[in-house]
C-alpha cells in the first residue's frame, strides 16, 4: 500500500503535473467529479470576456464573418476529433447530447429500412434510453430491445437496425469493447452508435479503428467546456452522403443564406447541424480544449488508471464497509470508480462537507472521477483519508439533503 | 418631413431614452440589425464573469443547487412570459428555435391523430419550413401544405392538424393577425403554432389573448441574449397535460435524478425540456432580460412605430430609387422595415462601411431593424442621411463581398 510520502514522490515525477496550473481550482477542495462537470480552465474567463465585449459588443453581427462564428461547430468538432479517433470532418460541436442522439438514431433508422429494432442495455445512461423511447413512441413501428450487456452479441440479429451503447458506463465506469461490438453489429448488418459522454477526454477512443458508424458525446465532463456546454456528434465519412436527420434546421442546409423554401442538406458532416449555434457555449468549449494540446492520451490513460487503482486500493483497505461498484481491473474501467453503500447519499454529503466532491447515484453508488490533467496522487490519498474520517466519526448521520446531488 | 433638429427634440422627450445607457454600443455605429442580433446589455459581461469564476470555478458541481442552475430554463422562461402574453408556467428557455419547433410540431401531430396536414406559407423563415419538411419526410404520412398568406383562412380545413406561421415576417416585417388566424384554426379543429422570433421583445404579443396553442421564439434578436442564445418555447396550460415530445430527454423527466430506465414526462411545461441546459447561455439571456424591467410594452411599440415610420418617410423621400418591401402602415409591421433594390447587396455593404449596420436578404431586400430600447430618432435621421450619401456617391459599386452577410 502506498504511503502519503509515496504519493508526493509520484506527483514530483508526473509528466502531466504542470497541466494542473491550466485550471482554476478552489482552495481546499479535492474535486473528484470532473466526470460530471469538468473544472474551470483558466483561459475561459478571459476568452469569454473577449468574445462578449469585442466580438458581440463591438463587432456585433459582423462577427459571423470576422470572428468566424459561422464555422464554430466544425472548428470545435475538428478539435475534438483527435481525442476520439475521428477525422476532422467527421465531428461537429452542437446542441445537447440528447438532441444529437435523436438526430443520429433517427437518421440511422432511415439508413436501415425494413429493420425496426434498436438494441441497447438496461441501466444505460437514462437520457439515451429516454430519447430512444421517444423515437419509438413517435414512429410507432420501432422496437426498443433492452438486454443485459453480456447478452448483446447474441441479441444482435438481422432485425436490428441500430446498436446504441455508452462506451464507459456512467455509474460503474465499465468499458465496452467498442471494436468487438461494432464488428458484431456489422456482421448482422446493423449500425453502431456510441455515446462517448464518459470516455471523450478520459481515455483514448478510436472510433475509426473500431469502425464505428455514429457517436455522440458530452462537452462539459472530461472536455471541461462548462455547465451545459454544447455536445458533439460524429458521423463516419462512409455514411455522411446518405445520412439525413429529421432535425433539418437551416444551419444544416447546403446554402443557409440563400433563404430558399426547400431544404437541401449540406455536404458532409455539416448536415448534422440544426439551429443557430450557441456562440458563447462553443467559444468556452473551444478554449477549454487547449488543455489537451500536446497531451499524449496514452500517458493520460496510464495516469488515470494509476489514480483510480490507488483510490480503490486505499478505500477498500481503509473502509472495508464499502462494496466495489466498478470492475477491479483498471483496463476495464473508464476514469471513474464507484463504491457502494446503503447509506451512500448521506455519506457523500458528509464527504462533500469535508471538501472532497464526488457524487451519488441512486440507489447506493458513491461515484468518484479521476481527471489526470488536474488531479494529483496526493489528492487521492487525502480524499480516502477524509472518507475514512467520515466513516470513523459517523458524522454522515447528520448530513443535509439537497434536491439535486449532481447532474450526470 | 421631420428635420434633424426635430429628431433631437423627440429624443429629449423620449420616455425610453435612458434605456440606451443599459447597452454597450460601439462608437460611431448606428445599429439597425437588432432584429438579427441584439446589441450587448452592459450587465452581461460582469454577470457571465461571476457565473464562470464563482458558480463554475469555485462552487463547481454544487451550483446546480446553490446557484439554482437546474431551474434556469423555467426561471428564464418566466421572465420572457410577460413579454409574450403567457403565464409564467407556460414558457421555457432551452435549445434553439429550430429544435423547439420540431418538439412542438411533432407533439402537435400526436394531439390531432387522423389529421395529416401541416399548413404554412411560402417564404416563411426558412428553418421553419425546413424543420416541417424534415418532420414530414421522417414520418412519411404528413403533408406540408404551403399556401400564400391571404389564402390561409380558406386552406384551413378539417384535414389540418397544425397551422405554423411566423408572427412577424423575417423579411417584410408584415404582422399576421394572430387572434383571427388562431380562431380560424380552432374552428376547423386545428392547432396554431406561432414563431415569435421577430416579435418577442419587439412589440406586445398576447398569446393567451389570442388563444394560441404553441409558440417558439428566438433569444438573440430583440431579447438581446447574445449570439446563438437559447430560444424559448410555449405550450398553453390547456395542452400541457396531453403534450408529449419525441425529444424526450432526461431534463423533461418527472424525476431526472432517479435515473430510472423508463421515461415519465414531468408535470406541466417542464416536459418540454430535453438535454442538460446551456447554463452560460441561459445566464446571459437572463441578465439581458433586465433591460425590459419596468418597460411599458405599449410605449415601446409606439416608439418603434414612430422610428420605423420616420425611416420609411425619409428614405423614400430622399432615395426614390428604392422600393418599399414592407407594409406602409406601421400597425401592420413589426419593428423592422425592408427597402428593395436590385443592387441591394453591394448597397448594404457600402452602408455598413459608413457605419450604418443593417442586413441584406436575397434577392433584393435591405433590412433595417428598429429597437426602441437603444435607438434614437437622431440615429434614424443620420442613417438615412448616410444612405442618401451612399446612393449619391455611387460608392456601393466598389463594395466588398462577404460570405455571410448576417445571420437571420
Amino acid at each position: 500500500m502506498l504511503s502519503r510520502k509515496d504519493c508526493l514522490d509520484l506527483d514530483r515525477s508526473d509528466p502531466l503535473a504542470a497541466r494542473r496550473d491550466m485550471f482554476d481550482l478552489p482552495e481546499g477542495v479535492i474535486y473528484l467529479d470532473g466526470n460530471s462537470l469538468g473544472a474551470l480552465p483558466r483561459n475561459i474567463g478571459p476568452r469569454l470576456q473577449a468574445a462578449v465585449a469585442g466580438e458581440w459588443g463591438r463587432d456585433l453581427i459582423r462577427s459571423w464573418n470576422t470572428a468566424d462564428w459561422i464555422n464554430l461547430p466544425r472548428r470545435v468538432g475538428a478539435r475534438i476529433a483527435p481525442l476520439i479517433g475521428a477525422a476532422a470532418d467527421e465531428v461537429l460541436a452542437a446542441d445537447s447530447t440528447s438532441v444529437n442522439l435523436f438526430k443520429l438514431a433517427a437518421g440511422a433508422l432511415k439508413l436501415r429500412p425494413g429493420r425496426r429494432v434498436i438494441l441497447s442495455e438496461p441501466g444505460n445512461f437514462p437520457t439515451d434510453l429516454y430519447i430512444l423511447q421517444g423515437l419509438r413512441d413517435f414512429l410507432g413501428e420501432v422496437e426498443l430491445r433492452v438486454v443485459e450487456a453480456a447478452r448483446i452479441p447474441q441479441a444482435l440479429d438481422a432485425s436490428v437496425a441500430l446498436l446504441v451503447l455508452t462506451h464507459v458506463h456512467y455509474k460503474t465506469g465499465a468499458v465496452h469493447d467498442m471494436a468487438a461490438l461494432t464488428a458484431r453489429a456489422h456482421e448482422v448488418g446493423a449500425l453502431a452508435l456510441w455515446d462517448l459522454s464518459h470516455s471523450a477526454g478520459a481515455l483514448p477512443v478510436d472510433l475509426r479503428g473500431a469502425g464505428a458508424d455514429l457517436a455522440v458525446g458530452c462537452g462539459y465532463k472530461y472536455l471541461n467546456g462548462g455547465p451545459g456546454a454544447p455536445a458533439f456528434l460524429f458521423v463516419s465519412q462512409a455514411l455522411q452522403a446518405q445520412f439525413r436527420t429529421p432535425l433539418s434546421g437551416w444551419m444544416g442546409h447546403a446554402a443557409p443564406f440563400a433563404f430558399s423554401d426547400e431544404y437541401q442538406p449540406a455536404e458532409g458532416i455539416l448536415r448534422g447541424l440544426c439551429g443557430t449555434p450557441s456562440v458563447l457555449g462553443l467559444t468556452a468549449l473551444e478554449a477549454a480544449l487547449d488543455v489537451f494540446d500536446g497531451v499524449d492520451m496514452a500517458e493520460l490513460r496510464a495516469k488515470s488508471m494509476r489514480l483510480s487503482d490507488l483510490f480503490l486500493d486505499l478505500a477498500l483497505e481503509r473502509c472495508p464497509e464499502f462494496g466495489r461498484g466498478s470492475p477491479r481491473a483498471a483496463a476495464q474501467r473508464g476514469s471513474q470508480v464507484a463504491l457502494t453503500h446503503a447509506q451512500g447519499y448521506p455519506i457523500m454529503q458528509a464527504l462533500i462537507e469535508r471538501g472532497v466532491i464526488g457524487d451519488f447515484r441512486a440507489p447506493n453508488v458513491l461515484r468518484f472521477g479521476f481527471t489526470p490533467l488536474y488531479l494529483r496522487y496526493i489528492d487521492v490519498w487525502d480524499a480516502v483519508d477524509r472518507l475514512a474520517a467520515v466513516m470513523a466519526s459517523g458524522e454522515w448521520r447528520q448530513a443535509r439533503f439537497n434536491e439535486v446531488s449532481a447532474v450526470t
